[in-house]
Formats: C-alpha cells, structure tokens, sequence
C-alpha cells in the first residue's frame, strides 16, 4: 500500500504558507509502514482538483485530501472528489443537528453557508469532527482505492486521524513492523554528535539512522525493521543503548518529550520548585516552562529584568554589582538566581543575562555571550556560553542551556 | 503563462524535512505576473519524476525542477527529463573543465562521479552555478514550453535564479503589473472580518482577495494586476483603504510588522514605557515583546507568577483579594497591572490571568477564560475574553488581546 497526499488552498501556492500537515501525516503513515511516494499542493480549483485526486489514484491505493472542506463557496474539495468519482452529494442531517449543536453551545446561531459542510457524497462514511465544524469523509473506489478527506486546521485533523483514520488503515497497512525511536542530544554541536556516533551507525543498515540538528539541540531518528513489532523495536533499542553509551548525559530522552517537559518531570520527581530572573531571554524560559500542562506545581514564576533598575528592585541585584560588574557579567547572573530563589521561596533560582544582538555588544563580550546561574540553598553554578546566529537563534539556544543546568543539577 | 515547481528528493517525503525552495520561486515569479498553478514533492525515482514532468507540462508553461541534479545515482532528474522529452545527453566540456577549475581552487581533485553533472540534453542551455558544482539546465520542448532545472541548496538556486533565469523569463512574463497589499487585523474573528469586507472584495475581481486566519489575527491578502506598477499599486491600495475603513483601528498595520513590533513602534513614538505581570500566559506577552531588537528602550521587565504567594511577593496583590475574588478575576488582573506599574516604575502596567488549561476550571470560569487589565498614572482599564482550543492556542490568543489593549490604548 503506497499513499500520495494533497494539500489543498489557494493561499498553499503563495509565498506565505506552507502546508505544513503532510509532516505529521507522512510520519503516522510510516509508523503503519505506508510509504507516502508523492505530495501535491493544489488552488481550491474544481477542475485542477479532479486531475490531481485522478492521477493521485492512479499510483497510490490510499490519496489524503486536506483543506478545501471549510463553508465557503471556495471550498470546492467535497465536489470535485465527489464528480470525479461519479457520487452525488447529500445533505446528512445527522451532521446538521450536530454543527447546530456546536455553535448553540457558544450562544450562537448557525449560518446558512454552514450546511454546504454537511454535504456527503454517496456511499461515503463521515468522520466527526470534536475541534471544528468541517466533517472528514473517507471514500473507497470501485477498485477498492481510499480517499480520505480531512480539514486543513491541524488541530482538527490530528485528533481525526487518530481517532478515526488510525483503526481503519491499520487493517490495510503491510504486515511487517516498523519502530522508531528519538534521541535528543542537548549540549553538543552536530559535528560532535555526528563524530561520536557515525561508526555505530554506519555498520548497520537496519535500524536507518537520520540526524536532525535544530538550534541548541540534535535529534537521532533511528527506524527500525522487523518481523514483527518485538523484533524493530528490540534492532532500534539495541542501536539506541549504544549511541545512548558513546553520548552520555547529552541525551535527555529516547522519547517525544520537549527539555522543558524533562524539566518539568524532575522538579515533580524531586518535589522541587523553581523561579527564574530572564534578562536576555526577555521571558522565554518562563514561557518554555509554562507551555507545559500542571507546571504550576513546580514552577512559581519569573522575572523578566530588562533594565539594571528592575534587576535591583524585582530581585534585589546590588545597584553597586550591577556598576562595578556590569549588567552581562557571571556575579549579576549569580546575583538574579539567588536573588529570584529568596523573593520567590523557590528551591532552585535560575538568572539569565547576556547580549542577545543585534546591538549591546562590546570590545570583550560580543553578541552572544550569555551568562547562566543556577543556586539552591547550598550551592551556586555559573556558566559561560557564546552562541553565534541571529536574535532568534541565540535566545533560544540561551533558553535551552538555561534548561539544561536546571536538568544536569537535578541528574545528580 | 502558468507556472508548477516539482520539489524532488527522496528526503522531502520524509516526516522531518520540507521543500520551502518553492515559497522563494513563487514569489519571484509572482512579482513577473507568473501564477503557481500547482505544486508537486516527488522522490528520486526515475518514472515518477517523467510522469510528474509530464502531467506539469499538461497544465504549464514553465515547469521548474529543484533539485536531483547532484553527482550520485540517486540523482535521477536529468535523465528523466532528457527522456521524457526525447533528447541524449551529452557530456559538456566546458561544464567538465569549470568543476575540475573549482575543485582545484579548494586543493581537491574532482572525483569522475562528478562528470555525470556536466551531462546535458542536447538542444539545452546550461547555467552557470557559481556556488556550487550543479549546472542549472533550461530546456524548450516542441510546443515552446520551458522546462527549468535548477539545484537544491538555497544557497545556489537563489543567485542562479536571479542571474541566469529572471532575464530570460521577464520577455516572457505578462505585460502588466503587480502588486500586493497585506493589512493585518486583530481583535476580530474571521467570520466577522469576512462579513464585514466581502462586499467590498467581491465587487471587484481585481485585486484578488485573500483571507489568511491564524489564532487571534486575520490577514488580508490583495493582489492587484496594472498596466504598469503605479496603476496596480494605486488598485491595490483603493481597495486598502476601502477595508481599513470597514475594520476600522482593528487593523494594525497596512505593513509587514508584527503586533509586537507596532505595539514596539507606538511606544518610541509616545516615548513611553512598559512593565508586565502575567500568570497564565506564562512570559509569552514578555518574550514577543522581547523578540523585537531594540525593545529595551521600552520594555523594562516583567513578572511571571504563576504561585498566589509570587502574586503577592512580586507585584504587591493583597493577600485578601486573591482569597476573596480568586487567582482569575478582574481585580486581580487590575491589582497586577498596577502592582507592576507602580514597582516597575513604566508608565504602563499590563496584567494578565487566567486558566489556560486543560486543569484548573471551575463552574463559573471555564477553560480560556482570560482578564487583562492595563493601568497608567490615571485609568484602569480591564478586559474579559474567553477563548477556545488548546493550551498553546489560547496562551496565544490572550498574548495577542494584552497586546492589542496596549495597542489601542496608545492609539488614543
């Protein structure tokens, strides 16, 4: 079973969007062992529509259609799949009393448009949709070809597919098993990781090893093949043992936790509790942290000191230090952890300050250098980090190695 | 003349790489009057790519490939085109002589797997690529259509595109002229934005009109054709002002800008200053805030608290309020912006609670229930929102009202 995907809107094929859903859907697919052999961007087009679901059919058993189902007299994808493959559309009433429902319970009443969302060709099962109005549809041709039609909004089409769509391919996708497993590395440049574990995996082909480097941290994706689930699993964990052994400490997970979540899970292990004092990061520690559901549990709060008064009178930072040391300096991140964690009643204070770009550089602290704190009630650690990039790239690699001393003090 | 760009490479049908090549060449092509009609992500395979090629000449006047052009056997675009369209491939000796010239300046011999990059379809125009080793290929077929191969990496189809492509398709392109107009919209839902200004776009066919939704703002994308570019900047700009007056100060900017970087620009202008406390947007308002280069002139700082005790620490909440109205109210949002106002020092002071989710509800305050309150030396003024989806969707969506209540305040 090969699968081809097509995006579908006008706004896809402008200098400005990106159909970005053919990601995620390409991995659930390989995860079945479906391969996904081409991917389509295509206007919202009646006739451009049919050729394209036409000669994705021709290739591929399973053709994904997303976007294009919204109320609009834009919204063309229903029609043209429904022409093209000879069915009439009607008006299901069952999704009718639902999208009522739907906006009843926001005080609102339905417009007229709406009801073109509840159109289902001939033969068609539909598939509900708990985060929006647009139903999917899942369509099978006379030679028994699938044609799954979900909406654009990622946070619609996620929970669909996995609801509905999972159990139906799981039938149809081949009877080998794959596995996959992640490593994310934190601390070490590519090249490094790349050095350290390129002979293990180049002698062997099976688990395929690929390395994703984004700024401040480097994923491993090994893909493994077995006879059945047991045995990838058992080739892609061997793999992962090894490079897990040549990188040490460096790993923070084999699984899809984010840093800040890992974080998260060992202040809660440690019962611990955490507050941070940002300058250059402008509050994106704080915003990293708090992105993860419950961190109220551990995480008391931030401040955000952009200027040398605020560092003094939020944080109690000596205005003498702050003079004599300079705002980028170790003694005023030092200052800011110990600072935040005695206002805060927090066990662990984390102080951030550096020079983000594009301007404050000097002769000897140039863009980039940031310095780290981290103190509890006994001990106080320092760091000194130069990250090279622009604004974006070095409060974030900031942010991660701010993440990263909290994790390698909890380690301990 | 219609265009369609075939991103090709094995790695694009991938869960974790994607082709944003094609974003770069439609908005080049767009600026000569050129439409992408379809886009399409093939693998290296040598049928398929014929069967994409021919399918895109069906359709187009110009078909660009990217990509494939390198030096190993998985390089397969060359042959496929050259037999697609019926031409041998030849090997070039000034291509042969160029790379060897460019591996000798870097103290390298070129290895003869490289040779099988100088191949070119008889009739074919190579280009020149000054940075890397991959000639470009332009190749006209019976009917005067144009196939374009270029290479991958951005960093040579980009100057190869400028250099070599843009003047031989500019005699090609349409006559007329364009021009783009974006107004970005806050505060309004889409449905509401739509109603509001369809009557206005969809009494003129030129510009065309496109609404772009994201959480908590509305692009409007127009584009307008001319008999020369003043003509079609002045349509566009018609229609512009047509739709600001229809949507009123709900449009933030006719430019490029964030809300983040206007909110920055009003306060230069008003030579005012900003402080923030948040809870449940966790640092977010602060971090895009901070996102801007140049915002410590503006920005001084900002608390992040999470914990009662912080609420009450940092920012100076009465102990009494919080037990008697709770965390998430409105006089907790107006103590917070007070409270950081006054320690603070700014002239403006932002505060934001509110339950995120997906914990924390209660009967009266579901989840995405949001006060924001903004105080100066002499008004408070507070807002309730209530917003929907997911914990990332909605910390967005109240970063984008607090932003916005800035915003208009400084408007007056």
């Amino acid at each position: 079973m090969k699968a081809e995907i097509i995006a579908i809107g006008t706004e896809l094929l402008t200098p400005f969007r990106l159909d970005t859903n053919s990601l995620y859907l390409t991995d659930q697919l390989e995860r079945l062992g479906i391969p996904v052999i081409q991917k389509t961007v295509v206007g919202d087009d009646r006739e451009r529509l049919k050729s394209a679901f036409a000669e994705a059919l021709q290739r591929a058993e399973l053709v994904i259609g997303i976007g294009g189902l919204g109320p609009t007299e834009d919204d063309r994808t229903r029609e043209a799949v429904a022409e093209l493959l000879g069915r009439k559309l009607r008006q299901n009433e069952e999704i009718v009393a639902r999208m009522e429902e739907r906006f009843r319970a926001r005080g609102r009443k339905m417009a007229e448009v709406n009801r073109r969302q509840a159109m289902v060709p001939e033969g068609a099962d539909w598939l509900p949709n708990h985060n929006g109005t647009a139903p999917g549809l899942w369509l099978t041709t006379e030679d028994e070809r699938v044609v799954l039609l979900l909406p654009g909004p990622p946070h619609e089409l996620k929970p669909m597919f996995e609801e509905e769509c999972l159990p139906r391919l799981r039938p149809r996708a081949p009877q080998h098993a794959f596995a996959r497993k992640v490593l994310k590395v934190v601390g070490l440049p590519e090249s490094e990781v790349e050095e350290r574990i390129a002979p293990l995996y180049c002698a062997v082909a099976n688990p395929e090893t690929t390395l994703l480097a984004s700024p401040g941290q480097v994923e491993i994706h090994l893909r493994a093949t077995g006879s059945d689930t047991a045995d990838a699993l058992r080739r892609a964990e061997e793999l992962a043992e090894r490079i897990e052994q040549a990188l040490g400490d460096h790993v923070f997970t084999r699984g899809p936790e984010t840093l800040e979540q890992v974080v998260g899970l060992y202040l809660m292990m440690r019962g611990a509790t955490l507050a941070v004092a940002e300058s250059c990061t402008g509050g994106l520690v704080a915003e990293r942290l708090t992105n993860v559901p419950g961190s109220s549990h551990y995480f008391l709060g931030g401040v955000v000191c952009y200027s040398d008064k605020l560092k003094a009178k939020l944080v109690g930072v000596p205005a003498t230090l702050l003079r004599r040391k300079g705002e980028v300096s170790p003694e005023v991140a030092e200052a800011l952890a110990k600072g935040v964690r005695r206002r805060s009643g927090a066990v662990l204070g984390l102080g951030v300050t550096g020079i983000a770009g594009p301007t404050g550089a000097t002769p000897d602290k140039p863009v980039g250098t940031v310095f780290i704190a981290l103190a509890d009630a006994h001990r106080l650690r320092s760091e000194k980090h130069r990250f090279l990039g622009d604004r974006d790239r070095i409060r974030w690699q900031a942010a991660q190695a701010a993440l990263d001393l909290i994790r390698r003090k909890l380690l301990k």
